[in-house]
This record gives structure tokens, sequence and C-alpha cells, in this order.
């Protein structure tokens, strides 16, 4: 009987679309507005969901108290008020696109979550634009 | 083609985390303020998702309007605003975790539901906690 | 690595669930107050989903500005303030079910959509009544 | 000690925005597309909101489960699944703008709330353009 | 130049709605199945307004972090997964209607914050019921 | 019978909350993270909300589509996609708090809006923090 759980998290942060090695006349064709040199931010909401089979013992797939102090400290106290392109090494010189930065909370949650367990992300970027990511 | 039918209901209830061959030390160890003798409530959200071919004839996967009443009477009216250890026997032995209540919300549904179409429980505990149960 | 991206739109609508060969009573009684000869009318909001591997150069699985104007110009301004059984051909003959509606947009885009990429659609008739459709 | 209780509610019906002594081009003109002549729709949303003192036996305004009876018959069964030019007499020579039909509920609602409680109604159109009516 | 800053804050508790002095028949006469004398619950939802005129200095009607804090310490610290009725010594005599609550966390707030501000509490029991109190 | 219509807007920026005139220390001490000298960003949620008599030829306080394109053209093209700190010249020396960005657009606004019409904005910095300005 596989159940999966999930927690609602958020973060606040700024980035721009940008690659270095393209000019600026090729980051705004490409990336529009999103490649503004001065930033602009959101307020990302994520959906960590882990699935699996239910504890017998606790009832629990996961203690959500658990998953989320995990998401508070390897997310929340990295992203939460940040820039995302200048203090954030991975994205230096990876174009934090909602689909990268899934990508990167994945990474960094999977190796906290029991190996059992399945692990996918959800990040909206805005309420209107989102991405979902299941680790294959 | 199959189509997923989701429909959205709501009930409001007290229950505490808590195993009854488990102290009360060990009780407030593993489930925290969780497991008040007191009881919390919630107000939960349960979205029912059913899934198979369209009938041809009425353009419907499972018509909406019976699956409204269907829910009504297996869920609400059952535990809207109950304690949910106290007045249902299954959580009087089993930890009422959004875990095991999407599986008690699952089993009374599926004998009504016509076999050939899947189903589906996601329950929200709270809008930041919440499970999905597929039956399998 | 796959990710699925989501965009959301809305579009406002008239309709009426109704069989040109069945005779009023019988449209009533299967479709009930759906079925006003008079159309009732709803703020459908649409969840577009596409799946694919990350494009490494722009880190998009599909560029969101583009689908954004593909379910403008094929989405929006085709349903959005229209009687659907008057004005859309497709509902001239077939019910204009959530489900029904779900598979004309699904068809729609698809035809504009990669074919490496996957393609589903989650069309909410109500924030309580909902449906989704992946295409098979 | 005055507190304002609110009760939420939801109906979904079909309009146009029309004058009959205007002509179509002039409809057009001013209206938009909101003067299609198969009309569209919408699923609306009300806020009916009550404001007075705490009857001290009760602890209640006013006793939600008779404002929810009362919103259900005189407003739900009158407007929900209608077509609001063709179905309701007002509108007949009434445009029904979220303004005149903010004014229309607030008026129906009036006569059964008790004089010493002011009565104020929200109406969504959509999630993005509604309107409020306090009845001076 | 007056504004007012807002800040949501949420709890989980369970309650009754009940009199001691009237018997069981009467309280669910009046209370219906809100008096249950199991017990339910809601995740209450909570929206604290401050009005005043902003800080010249830093730009603050007043600083949220302060009113977070605030709201922490002697709202949700306190309310928080409890049995209102049997854990909050006010509703062991007043009965915790949404109207009740919400004159509570009011008076707790109004002495902790600056005096030449205006306070207000709306207090969500469930998305469709909630109330608002100014503090006259 | 004076109405109020309400239209919901939405615009993403970065900001830091920040005055040139302390020092580092001093702005970490009194706005924390959100002083962050690299910014950080948000997805702002405005409503604009307009008070005045119904015009009894249209049914209409202010036509929304007018006030759309008003709330189009002054604010969102204006602070969309932007750094409100370097490219909005109010915020060079004004710190960017939610108060004093609600008096930006409320200023920006009132020039537009006919002189008979009251204006008020409600701008979200976050679905938890958010402010409301009436222009007094």
């Amino acid at each position: 009987m596989e159940v999966t759980v999930h927690r609602v998290a958020y973060f606040n942060a700024a980035h721009r679309l940008f690659r270095a090695d393209w000019d600026e006349a090729k980051n705004v064709e490409v990336f529009g507005k999103c490649s503004n040199p001065n930033y602009h931010g959101h307020n990302y909401e994520l959906v960590v969901s882990v699935t699996g089979e239910i504890d017998s013992e606790t009832g629990f797939v996961m203690d959500l108290k658990v998953l989320k102090k995990l998401i508070k400290s390897e997310i929340e106290e990295v992203l939460d008020h940040k820039n995302l392109n200048l203090q954030i090494p991975t994205f230096s010189t990876t174009n934090p696109t909602a689909e990268n930065i899934s990508i990167f909370i994945w990474d960094r949650l999977r190796k906290f979550i029991p190996t059992h367990l399945k692990l996918a992300v959800t990040l909206y970027e805005t309420p209107r634009n989102y991405v979902t990511y299941h680790g294959k």
C-alpha cells in the first residue's frame, strides 16, 4: 500500500535567465524580460512529494516533521531571500530556470530521503508557471 | 481515451495521533503536539479521482452528480464534525494519520465505484500537508 | 532528466449538457440543471502540462512564452466568451462535458507541440469539478 | 462589540452585457466580447457579510446555518445554472453587470436579515474581477 | 498617509459549541453537529491587520517580523493543536464561536500593539465561514 | 448606491530593503535578510479598488476593461520584471517596502481615475504579508 505524502514550502528569491557565453542581445532575444541584468524575483512555492509504504508502527510514510525540517535546512535556508545567480554556485554556470531549480532541489533532498522512498518535487515560479521533476 | 474526473469535498474533524500500546511519553516523543490527549482538529479537503473511458452516450467518465452523492453519504456524513479516534471504529485501533485516513476513504468508496474505473484519493490535512493514495 | 512544465490559463464560456437525439425530458433526467436550454456558464481554468528532456542550451523543456502564446491563439481566442454549443462546431454534435472539452483542447494543442514532448491537460469546470486527459 | 460574519457561496450562470435600446454595434463598442449574443458564463463566488453585536446567549452575530439556508433559497436556487438575461426578470431590463447583480442579491437578502444587522455583499465574476456593495 | 499592514497565520484546534447551562438536547437544537460532545476541529486561518502612519525612517507601519513573532508567541503557541474548550480557560465559560475566538485574539494582541496603531482581526473557521473584528 | 469594483493584477520584481544613509550593519539589524545586497524578489499581487455610483447607462462604476489597461500601462509595464531599487527612480531614495510601493502605485493610478471615484490599493508582497492604502 504505497502512499505519497506532500509537504509545501516557500522561498523568495531574485534571479535572471542568462547565459554568460551569449551576448546581451542574444540573452534578450531568447529570455526576454526574464533576462533583465538587474534581476527580478519570485515567491517560489515548493511541493515535496515522498512515496512509499506506510510504516505500520507510526502510520507515516515519512514523518512530516522530519521532512519539514529537512526542507528548511536544505532548501529554505539556502535559497530564501537570495540572488540565485550570484549566491548559489550551481547557478553561476547553470541557468536558473524553474526546470533547473527543481533538479537542484531534488538533488539536495534526495541524499537525505531514505532510499526505499521515491521523491518528486513541484516548483511554482508563479501561480501560472510551474514544473514537476520525478528524478529520472 | 482515458480521462480522470476529480471531485473535491470537505469535512471537519478532531483527532490525535496516538498508539494505545505506547505510554504518553512515547506518544509525545513520536507524534509531538499532534498527540495532545485533548485532541486538535482540521478542515480536511478531499479530492476523489476516477479514471476510465468516456461513456460515448453521456460524455461522462462517471456522472459527477452520482460521485458527489456517494462522497456525501459514504464520507462526509461519516466523518464530518466527528472525533475520528472516538467515533470511527477503525481509528480506535489504527492511528488516524492522513495516510491511514486516505486508505479508509479509498476502501469505503471503492466498493461503490464501477469496477472498470480506477480510483485515487488525495487528502489535505492542512493546505501544506497532504497525501495521495492510488490503492495499490 | 524529464521535467514537466505547466502553464495555467483561463476562459469564460456558456454551455449546456445536451443530446439533440434525446427529448427534453431525457436530457433533464440525465443532465439535470446542467441541461437548462437557456445555457449556464463557467470560468474554466486550464492547466497545460508538457513533459520532456531539458534543452541544455536554454534550460527549458519548452519556452513558456511560446506555450502561453499557443494557448492564447488556439484555446483562449477560440473558446473565451463563447457559447460552446452554438459557436464551436465540434460541440454542435459532441456534448460539451469537461471530459470532451479537455479532449478538444488536447487535440488542438497537440499538433503545435514538438512531437518529442508529451502533453496533458487539466480542465477545471469549477473549483470542485475538474478533469485530466493525457491523450491515450 | 460589533463583529462581521461572512459566508461564502457559489453559483454558475450565463449572461451577456447588453442594452436592448442600443443596436448591436453600440453594444459591442461598449461591452466588447462580453456582449456576445450567444452568451458566455461565469462561476460566481459570493461573500455575504453581516455585521452586528454578538448575541450573548449563543456567541453568534447571526447563526451561519440560518444564513447558509437563506443564501441557498434566495440566491443559489434562483440564480444557479440560469441564464440571467433570459430567466431573471430584473435582468431583462437591467444590464447584468457584476455591480447590478450585487445589488439584486443585496436587495433579496436584506428583507430576511434582522434589521439591527448591517449587510454587505462581495461578488466575484472571475477571480480577477469583483465588486462590493454595502447597500448605500 | 495611513496604511494597513496584514499578516496571515494558522493554527489547528478542536472545539465544540456548547453552553454548560443548557442540556444536551438544547445544545444540539441550537448548535447542531457543531455541538458534538466528542469535539470536531478546524484549520483556523488568522489575518491580523494593523493600521497607522508609515514610519518615515523604516518605511514600515509596523515591522512584520515583530508582528509575526507576536502572533507566534501570543496566539499560535497558545491555541495551536489545542482543545479550545478544555485547554483555554476563557472558553470553559465562553462559547468558542469564531466571533468569540476573534475577540479573544484581538484582546491578547491589543496590549502588545503600540497604542497609536489600530488593530483588526479576521478569523477563518473554514474557507467559507469567517469573521472580522475591529475592536469596537 | 455606491459600489466598489476590484481588479487584480500581478508583477514580479526584485528589491531589497535598504537605506543608503545607514551602514550595512544597521541595515541588516533593522531589515534582516530583506536587506540582502544582492536582492531577492517577489510575485506581487495587486488589487485596485474603485468606488462610486453606478453609471445608469452602462451598469458600470468604471469599465474594468479601461481599468485593466490602465493598470497594465501604468503599473505592470513599469514594475514587472524590474529591480525596484535600481530601475524605479522613486525607490533609489525611498525604501521599497510594501507600504511605500502601495503609495507609489496609488499615486500613479490616481491621476487617471475620474475624480468622482475613490481609489484604494491592496498589495500582496507574499500570500502572508500584504498592505492596503486608501490614499489619506
